[in-house]
């Protein structure tokens, strides 16, 4: 038998792209912005190459874990204005969720404190649904009127994404990742995150707040080619075809 | 059969390098560059460790299946020029052709839409043929005048070049590699891709055009040598010939 000689070959290497997410299940515009990006790295070409991570932020860590008010009802009291006028704030927020193809049933939202849901979006990163989680957690909260701080609640979405019952139950009874949401917060004071949702890009960019599909792209576009710079070798006069048509480049003189 | 262990023996590991072509069927400076590449690569001696990848562009994505005028009538409308004087243009580019060896017989083109061709492309690459369907498609629509929007043309250049009937028909008739062949065109845009034929290297270098051989070949040297650098081991002053003769170091004082 004979000794094969094998050249290793390994292939172009291209810098990746990272996202972070901060962002809270009970924010309608972090439910609308991360579909933004979501739609906008569906069409980029080089998704395979970015690396997307949420990070835990809480808008009312007070909330209870069992729903008092409606959605409607909180506004009212926030702002100081009357139910009607809060019901039609939310209306008009749906309606931005509907145009992205989004369905929020603002009137049956229990707004119940997050922490819990964040702790379970911590775990199912650690299988690698971080994603999953996120997206049927809005919809628990904003489509279903689930109440998401629940522990058979986040028990059965687990499940739904894949993960195991028993270690859905015995990791939120337990305070695993509780430091993990508390770092995540500490983190976005720290970098002066003070509304959600807030996308920071290689730790480079930020954009704050759900600016439409159409900023992430451009995002996407500008980052990578940032990263990924080509460099124009020869001249730029070589003979090419365009929507314009077909040029002869001339001779210098 | 015994199974036999073959025990691979790794050498050497070589950075591989990777083009990928952005180009159209329809695009004279396409079928000249690609050429131009070709020459240069057979001479590179590290051939066998670059991979050429045909990508998807369209310079008249609203080409008819059934061409309705001749190329220099086209290039006649579009630039506004008497009927001669796109012929001139024309038979220009076909003597740059020559030059390089392809025969483009431009008044037998039929400037038809190529989005199927670039279908054909992305099943032939499937089957290791890319190559051979770029070389083919090219010539049948310069040099031999046939529609490369025909079915059933379609189907003859896919067999001679070695793929099933039935399956490139099926392929065709089919909207498979659709999304593959927009996902090139759309690669190119986030690119910044204007004009064809438009070469990518390593996704680090661009070459716009038909730029002749020898900017070919010196960018497949440069890219090798950035890639595999050599490290001068010892002094550089050790006892060489060169053209100006043999100098035997003298000993350091």
């Amino acid at each position: 038998m004979k000794n094969r000689l094998t050249i290793g070959i390994k292939t172009s290497i291209v810098e990746s792209m990272k996202i972070q997410i901060w962002s809270d299940i009970a924010c309608p515009f972090c439910f609308i912005g991360t579909g933004q990006l979501n739609k906008a790295l569906s069409a980029f070409p080089y998704k395979n190459q970015v690396e997307v991570i949420h990070r835990s932020f809480q808008l009312n860590p007070d909330s209870p874990r069992t729903a008092t008010h409606s959605v409607s009802e909180e506004l009212a009291k926030k702002y100081n204005v009357p139910l009607e006028q809060a019901q039609a704030m939310n209306a008009q927020v749906a309606e931005r969720a509907a145009e992205e193809g989004l369905t929020m049933n603002m009137n049956t939202v229990l707004p119940v404190n997050t922490f819990d849901g964040h702790r379970l979006i911590h775990l199912a990163a650690e299988h690698g649904k971080q994603a999953e989680a996120v997206e049927r957690l809005f919809a628990a909260y904003f489509t279903n009127g689930e109440n998401v701080a629940d522990l058979d609640t986040l028990v059965k979405i687990g499940q739904e994404i894949g993960l195991d019952e028993t270690l859905i139950r015995e990791t939120l009874v337990s305070d695993a990742y509780t430091a993990a949401v508390r770092e995540d917060i500490n983190e976005a004071r720290i970098l002066g995150i003070q509304g959600v949702p807030f996308f920071v890009i290689d730790n480079k960019y930020g954009i704050s707040g759900a600016q439409g599909t159409q900023v992430f792209s451009d995002t996407l576009q500008k980052v990578w080619l940032e990263n990924n710079p080509l460099t124009i070798v020869g001249d730029s006069t070589g003979a090419v075809c365009d929507d314009a048509g077909c040029v002869i480049p001339q001779a210098h003189e």
